[in-house]
């Protein structure tokens, strides 16, 4: 697994279980996975010298972040090793623009959009009078946890936004007036087996993925409609492994492909104690081209919400006792160093109904993230 | 903790979720727990030298087997570490005539007991006109998974019993007529805040713990006496993390306590998929003195079949495909070195009852340690 972070930590933990040996590309021995004891080799991820130490050690390489680029992963493939998912489906992960085209030429739902090329102002406001205020700019690449996304109520701050992200290659898209953000995060193995976990509802906060509810607050058709547009997404780009499809829920009740990973993802966390296969398993499944295991939940619904560092940096571990006292939740935390902001872990519960989970997670967690702690 | 098995694997992927940091005494680099990346000691767990070694370096010690003796576990205590559970208790697990002593001085129902001496067949044949035929001859140390126990229907077979077992100190029991056995897994901490999960009923074969099933098939009249017995038990031996009292469901209803175990057990494995907190995780906060978890049940029912190995030494993971194509089911692979008998894992399903989960863990194990897999 190229990466070490708490994904390949989690990943680790699954791999033991079957008795899977994780071999992890890590930027340094303090990494989540290493720190777990995943064997680890250390290099950069866009090293093609470190990712071919990597490739030439084990049976398929994977990944726990986009920060490979797409033309190494190819340049593996074409080597010889087999790498799931591929350079393709890794690119439209990284690629925001790549990713709308190819969507919008399959004729999945994606929001107006155009490149941004020389004269960015004025290409905006030409968009805006097509499409009208506001608009969102992002980052075509490197953009995730609402780094990148800016979103511009009129002409007034487009300069602002503009000089913000000066550097960056831009897209600018009509602003979905949501609803609701959902995401499915689902399986694909390589002969195309496909297991998806019922749909999540997920909380945005400052873009941080903050918390979800699973099953997600909509109605039974706009989740089928989700879980098939997933499905139909996965098997468009011959995704390989877990992929997470983050969609919109307009007001007025149609889905909106907003962006996708093709790597085990935030929104999948609450599986481990929620669905009989977790998206770990199910991963390593998928990217060994095993059988894919069981996503149905165990119970009626579940929760999960992160744990972010405080502003002074305080290590969770310092708050377990309160934390643990609420014993219907599980604590996952990452063994990272804490940072204001960072994922530093995350709580899970599970409960008769999405608001009972959640108010059970939520009081388990502000114990490990909250300042007053 | 002092062993590197799956107990200790275990327990490293539960410590991970906590962000605590296990280190294993292990006999060999190649123990499971150390091949999971947990933070390994190399030395015996019977040499004083090894275990202060282990102690210096960690806030409590505690235990994955019965190996350390109970004298050793005190001297550390002595030395000012923080040994949990502490010697005595070792010694009620690993001495089973001093636990049929203690437990009989405290109330607790145990089967008519005496130790053998140097006249052992004069002994039996004394205690047998007292207690009647068939008899069991223990070894009073070192039996598990059915070794040193040996059921004597009748004086004629008392010899060759005797001789198969000569050079252990041994003691002769009633043999209980038994209708099913149980195991109550449970976890106390040092200051005897108690959460104990439903009581399994277990199937040996040929000694060795092999299937069990939860909740146990027993009237909840029957199952509630169990878990108080173990409760008591807990308590009055002073237990400090997971705690396992077996115990025997006579033909007439009555509950006997067979033995104890005071760390995590074969009997606690389905506790991973199917409690909120599992008895890992459970025996961690336990001997860290933090909050307990919850031990309720996630699905009305739960079954655990053990994988062991056939007698070619097959590595189960080459059946690792037909396992996980039934979906259902959890599989645990411990990662150790194939030989026939060994355990090498364990398969867990929930389900709407025991049966059927039991029939879902049975499907996949004999996939993976059925010699014509």
């Amino acid at each position: 697994m190229v990466g070490a972070g708490q994904l390949a930590r989690m990943t680790h933990q699954a791999a033991l279980d079957l008795g899977v040996e994780l071999v992890v590309l890590a930027r340094s021995e303090e990494e989540p996975a290493v720190a777990a004891g995943a064997r680890a080799l250390v290099g950069p991820p866009t090293s093609e010298a470190a990712l071919g130490r990597l490739a030439a050690e084990v049976d398929v390489v994977t990944f726990d972040h986009e920060g490979t680029p797409a033309e190494l992963a190819i340049g593996l493939a074409q080597a010889g090793y087999t790498v799931r998912p591929d350079g393709e489906a890794l690119r439209l992960a990284q690629d925001k623009l790549a990713a709308r085209r190819a969507f919008a030429a399959a004729g999945f739902p994606v929001p107006a959009f155009a490149p941004l090329g020389p004269d960015p102002a004025g290409e905006v406001a030409r968009f805006a009078a097509d499409h009208g205020w506001p608009v969102v700019i992002k980052s075509r690449r490197g953009g995730y946890d609402g780094r990148g996304v800016s979103i511009v109520p009129g002409p007034e701050g487009l300069t602002r936004a503009l000089a913000r992200m000066e550097g960056s290659e831009l897209l600018v898209e009509a602003h979905v007036d949501l609803a609701q953000e959902l995401a499915v995060v689902g399986a694909r193995t390589p002969s195309g087996a496909w297991a998806a976990y019922p749909a999540v509802g997920t909380l945005q906060t400052d873009g941080i993925c903050r918390e979800l509810v699973m099953p997600a607050p909509v109605g039974t058709a706009v989740a089928s409609r989700a879980e098939e547009l997933a499905s139909a997404i996965a098997g468009d780009i011959g995704a390989v492994g877990i992929i997470a499809v983050e969609l919109f829920v307009t007001r007025g009740g149609d889905l909106v492909v907003n962006e996708i990973a093709v790597r085990p993802h935030n929104s999948g966390h609450a599986t481990i104690e929620a669905a009989t296969t977790s998206q770990f398993h199910n991963h390593l499944r998928a990217v060994l081209d095993l059988p894919l295991g069981d996503t149905s939940l165990r119970a009626p619904a579940a929760a999960m919400v992160n744990v972010l560092g405080d502003r002074l940096g305080t290590d969770p571990r310092l708050r377990l006792r309160d934390a643990l006292a609420v014993p219907e939740a599980s604590v996952h935390l990452y063994g990272k160093e804490p940072a204001p902001g960072r994922k530093l872990g995350h709580v899970t519960a599970l409960g008769a109904s999405p608001e009972e989970a959640l108010a059970v997670a939520r009081r388990c967690a502000r114990f490990l993230d909250c300042e007053a702690g």
